[in-house]
């Protein structure tokens, strides 16, 4: 039974129809964003809706059912499942927002496709490269806010009036964004703010520079060490085979050695 | 005949003066641009814009009938056809954006140049690389448009109004630009908005630098795979001949041997 | 007595307290940015960081003692001890700024923490190799200022008013900011003001690029250096291996050679 | 005597004499800037800028002298005659902003210290490898340019009015500046302009990327070809070493036989 369930859920035909739910899916949520289709075909909609959720929930209910415990040790299997799980969470009250959550689900493509599956398993593996950079940069930005705060906190409340306020300036400007317009009308009442806006800029782009270079190197040498390990072994075969054929020759040379002095005894 | 026009329009004379004409149609192309220039020698101009497309047409013509069937299968040539045939389609009513399509013909420029031919070779060879990435970007930008459509569509609607709209802010903020002051406006309206900002930036930035990646690994690994080749080639050779060096001497040796145990043999 | 404190401060429960005691106080004085929690528990705020700090002075008291001038000799020693005097520097007067640095000592997390540490280390030994590009970019910028200023000085004092304001504007264009409305703004009275800022743009842009490059070849190489080691030393094992496989058998036939030599002999 | 002269401009002291120099005519044109500098001391300034150009030009001439028609073979030679040269033009009427060039001397430091000279030339070896690509970038811009003109300049004449004005904003949107703005206000009057824009992001930024990394690729794989040469040349001393071992073990066996059979011969 269990087994029956298993090859259904892998058939290919199987995988091929959830796609296209998911695809669909996408489309009615799309659909949804606009109040005119709301209006016109709201219903149909919705309707299309709980009964692509219905489809997921049976699919994902097959699926449990089909691998047990290894459903929830396979974390594209957990993906799923809180992707789906999200659209039961009542969605009213304090939970208005999980109902925008609701799209999510279409992200269901990247664990149903195996070509976007790799490309994010690329990208988390990359992950673990960065952390300690990321932690770094998050240490820096940190203490950087601490000190605006203080230095500019009175000078210009818009900006820098709290550390969350300037946790959120200092992250804009890491980005790039509008930090000459912050600098001069601070520099105004704080003359020698721009030291710390230019050693700002400076440091936190070196660091981003690096959690980048961490990310490309990575990925790099895995590309290079693949490549590498392919033509090395080539090279070593052809190798290996030049030297057996000279120890070949060498235990031909003894065994004849051999032989002749067999020869040589043989005839005293 | 055939052979005639094929030598006719392979001929480096022929080449330089169709690339010749390119460059002046670009010239002329970019001098219509100007109202004042093209109320003082707007006749001249338009004259020599048809002449030089009557140019473009017989240059195709003749190449057509040239390598017959093959023009097609090169894509370059189907390229200079559909640039050159923009000019032909009638530039009035819905169709009065082709009319400035028309300057597209300059790129044949391209197709001209081999340098340029293979530069952009290269970018396309890139390009299969970049596909799971990009669809993956684009899932992404969609899914976060829904939400932030369904989330800040009533807060801000010049923004998020509906799901085009987002597309094109998301896109916005994706490119680096203002997104600080759509997000402290929607702030005033939806406290917690820099959450998305802030997952958004992060995601979007770490996918296209995966997608930058992608290219930049791509294109060195070719290169450095290339030039390793060439010098394993180099170090082999060298190899290979120390050890034939080794193995002509030790089946010297092994003829040396066999003559001894014949001249032994010869005396017994 | 030495070698005991010494002991102590090695401990692995010692590092963890002290690292407790550096976050503790990374959130003690992020609090106390807030205007409303330092009215409220602005005393037991002050009470902790005193006693923090006074725990920062003993530990480095206690590892002074402990390595005597070796303590000096490591930068990162050195680097915990300005961090944690610059909160004994009298914060009044001139020095006011030197109390929003005392959330400096919160970066001694980089020194305490062995991971950090490493990617410090990492991003400090680039330095070098940025020095020179570094300079070459210092001298663009000063050079560009100075016929900055005295091109648009007069057109536009705001932004290229004097050498200072010149330098500042040009570090802004550098990052890539609101260059498009100095520059419009500036060809209304200087026309041909386009040609500095594209020139500029792309020197510096160039410039940058290199800055960059430098990092990533030298991090890239070093990798790459790294893992080739590794391999070719695998590779370099095995063929050793071979090729003394081989020798061992040539000895071989030498000995029975010289065997069957004295066999022969033996029996004249 | 034209010995004497090379001998005394090559002479580190005088090397750093000219660099000094250079570093203080830096220094006065920087102060030169400045109005109430300008009227308090410029007179000295004046004075001293005077006399530091009467020692280039004596150095120059010395230069010359000595090395004959080899100083104009040196490019550093040439680039250092022009931008001393360029103070020696009458800095009047049209030629006002060739005194704000003037500046470009300090470039000097440039060819003067051979740390510097080595980025120099390294960013010019990797111009060639930018050519290609940087021609294609400037076509399409050319060609959005006369797109953009004749579909846009109607509508917003600001950015678009004439071909100039397009290039000039064309440049802008590629360096990511302000184009969010642009495209709005566009598309009240071409609500479809946003495909030209997104069209053109996307290409632009991808040449961009591609010019970027035609650099990096010409920079590692010099820096990775320099670096295998050395280690395969060390990896290839040693299996020269080991194969030469062997060989000598070969030979030593052969002449070994030779002796047995004469010894065999000998005996008979």
């Amino acid at each position: 039974m269990r087994e029956n369930v298993r090859r259904f859920v892998e058939k290919p035909s199987f995988q091929r129809f959830i796609t296209a739910v998911i695809v669909a899916n996408a489309i009615t949520l799309g659909l949804e964003t606009s109040q005119a289709i709301r209006e016109s075909v709201g219903d149909i909609l919705h309707f299309a809706d709980r009964l692509m959720l219905a489809i997921f929930v049976i699919e994902l209910v097959l699926r449990i059912y089909a691998y047990g415990k290894d459903f929830f040790k396979d974390s594209w299997g957990v993906f799923d499942l809180v992707v789906v799980a999200i659209a039961l969470v009542p969605a009213s009250g304090p939970f208005a927002v999980v109902r925008a959550l609701r799209v999510l689900r279409v992200l269901r493509l990247i664990s149903q496709l195996r070509s976007m599956r790799r490309v994010v398993s690329g990208l988390l593996t990359a992950m673990p490269g960065m952390a300690s950079t990321g932690a770094l940069l998050g240490l820096i930005i940190y203490v950087a806010a601490v000190i605006a705060t203080n230095l500019f906190g009175a000078a210009l409340p818009e900006n820098f009036g709290d550390l969350g306020t300037t946790l959120f300036t200092l992250f804009q400007i890491m980005t790039g964004e509008a930090w000459p317009d912050i600098a001069r009308e601070l520099m105004q009442t704080v003359p020698f703010a721009w030291i710390f806006f230019v050693i700002y800029i400076l440091i936190s782009s070196f660091a981003v520079l690096n959690l980048f270079i961490a990310v490309v190197v990575s990925a790099m040498e895995e590309q290079i060490a693949d490549e590498r390990r392919a033509e090395e072994a080539e090279h070593d075969k052809a190798e290996r085979e030049r030297d057996q054929l000279l120890l070949d020759e060498v235990r031909a040379l003894r065994r004849e050695l051999a032989d002749l002095r067999e020869h040589v005894s043989d005839r005293a």
